[in-house]
């Protein structure tokens, strides 16, 4: 388990709706080894990152843990009968899969499976924006809306895990007539913000926007207004957002000017009060915030934690 | 420090913005003095308390250690320079005084300081409705709106502390169009939904509404609605909710039937599926929770949490 420079050698697992990214390391210095496939059934997916792993740690040496960052919603509780398990999703033959059971059949090792968020908290507070935070979110704004938490020194999970897109805000029709997206709740916040939501409430792709498209002081206030409850909620230290839309570097100013003014002076931090710049922050890994975090996970899986 | 029962004696102090409970003892069958002052000045308030732990101490022998469950905002982090102290409030005298600090000139025991909404958590946690739990909510609805949290088993700081009363709601002004009594947000949770709402919407005081009168419709869709934000980002396993308008028996159910609506089905646990009534509930430990839960914090005090 332990390779020629004598560190660790981590498998991780990014499980996307679209595409699976393995990785084989120790930290964004020392990726060793990377695949890609696509999301098509558990059996072959899951089929494909086994392999993988298998033919690297003949070339590599045995890993040492797992770390599988992975779509949601997911039961991430190693005491819960169905713990490893895909819960029902609409995405055709995963409702129910057990995707950790299949990977502990191959590889004799810890397995930490969490939600794609939560793993990218986790990258961000080892190597990126949140180092040193004992308490904070990292938010996604992409295909879709979510949240991962870490709180106190650890990963939120709770009753399930978060459901941070699902949050009910303030709509006002006649700004914005559109009615969400949400097959759940129509106008929350994941059907109001999310990157489907702005496309067909424009008949435009996201990318495809000027930065001085109306649509951006709409989305930047029901982001803002997500932040404000998420502060107000869990009172974190820093908000990292990421995702697609979330990453848009001319987005994140407009978010953190309305957060400040609807937080309107209540929270008495200098954080919020002065430096806002530095509290409402993009991911410091960027795009690879999700195979980091997987990595991350894999790490944690080895830690004593109380 | 060892009382005539082998059992460690511990001071606690229900801190209120219009009065002050103390008491002495090991837990809520054994509190062995109890007593109350009117918030004054910070001086002349803990200077009370003071003198009572004092004269208590010569008859039933040293506390152990002290919890204190204050009226916010407060610093309740050890590490800050201004740890112990009442942040800026309106209220007069109060602002930036070091009330731990005076307690600890004259106590030479673990102190442990926090808000009234996560010493009553404490207390669900140790002896009322929340035994057991990993990560939970209490929140009161009376004269304010805030909320306290223990997650994955510790209780919430992050920045400062939550500020659970300040989400922003969706408010249909046809509906009701009334502004809102927050000086600071207008309509938010607690601008719509306390007590001094209450009566100055409906002209009337609260305990004076009969159980049909159409504030409650409108009151428990406050409620829910904050509720849904705090299960979508915080996932908690079970809402306490406490304080004058929400310990009310008749709101309750009305709270419960409309958070599993706006829900809609999404986060599928049977918790909120099918136990919604085991899942939002109203205190253990009734009116006795702040006083209870500052003993906790004394408890807490003791305990070594890595």
């Amino acid at each position: 388990m332990i390779n020629n420079n004598g560190t660790l050698l981590y498998g991780a697992i990014e499980g996307g709706g679209t595409k699976f990214i393995c990785a084989i390391g120790s930290g964004p210095h020392n990726i060793r080894a990377e695949a890609r496939f696509a999301t098509t059934t558990p059996g072959e997916t899951i089929g494909q990152v086994i392999e993988f792993f298998q033919q690297q740690e003949e070339r590599l040496g045995k890993l040492a843990a797992i770390g599988f960052a992975c779509f949601g919603p997911l039961d991430p509780n190693p005491a819960s009968p169905t713990y490893g398990y895909v819960l029902p999703t609409p995405k055709p033959g995963w409702s129910n899969a057990d995707v950790v059971g299949m990977l502990h059949k191959e590889f004799d090792v810890p397995i930490v499976f969490d939600t794609d968020v939560n793993g990218a908290a986790l990258g961000e507070w080892r190597w990126g924006k949140a180092q040193g935070l004992q308490t904070f979110i990292y938010l996604t704004v992409g295909t879709g809306i979510g949240g991962g938490a870490y709180v106190e020194g650890r990963l939120l999970h709770g009753l399930i895990h978060p459901e941070m897109g699902h949050l009910l805000l303030r709509h006002d029709r006649e700004k914005d007539p559109f009615d969400g997206v949400c097959p759940f709740h129509g106008d929350c916040f994941e059907g109001l913000a999310s990157g489907p939501a702005l496309e067909k409430r424009w008949k435009l792709r996201a990318e495809n926007f000027m930065p001085d498209h109306p649509a951006w002081e709409l989305e930047a206030d029901y982001i803002a207004q997500a932040l404000v409850d998420y502060v107000m909620t869990l009172s974190p230290q820093r908000i990292i957002i990421g995702g697609g839309v979330g990453s848009l570097e001319h987005l994140l100013p407009r978010v953190q000017k309305r957060t400040r003014e609807l937080i309107n002076g209540y929270v008495q931090s200098p954080a919020i009060l002065e430096q806002i710049e530095s509290y409402i922050v993009n991911p410091g890994l960027g795009n690879r915030s999700g195979m980091l975090g997987a990595l991350a996970l894999a790490e944690y899986a080895l830690q004593k934690r109380p």
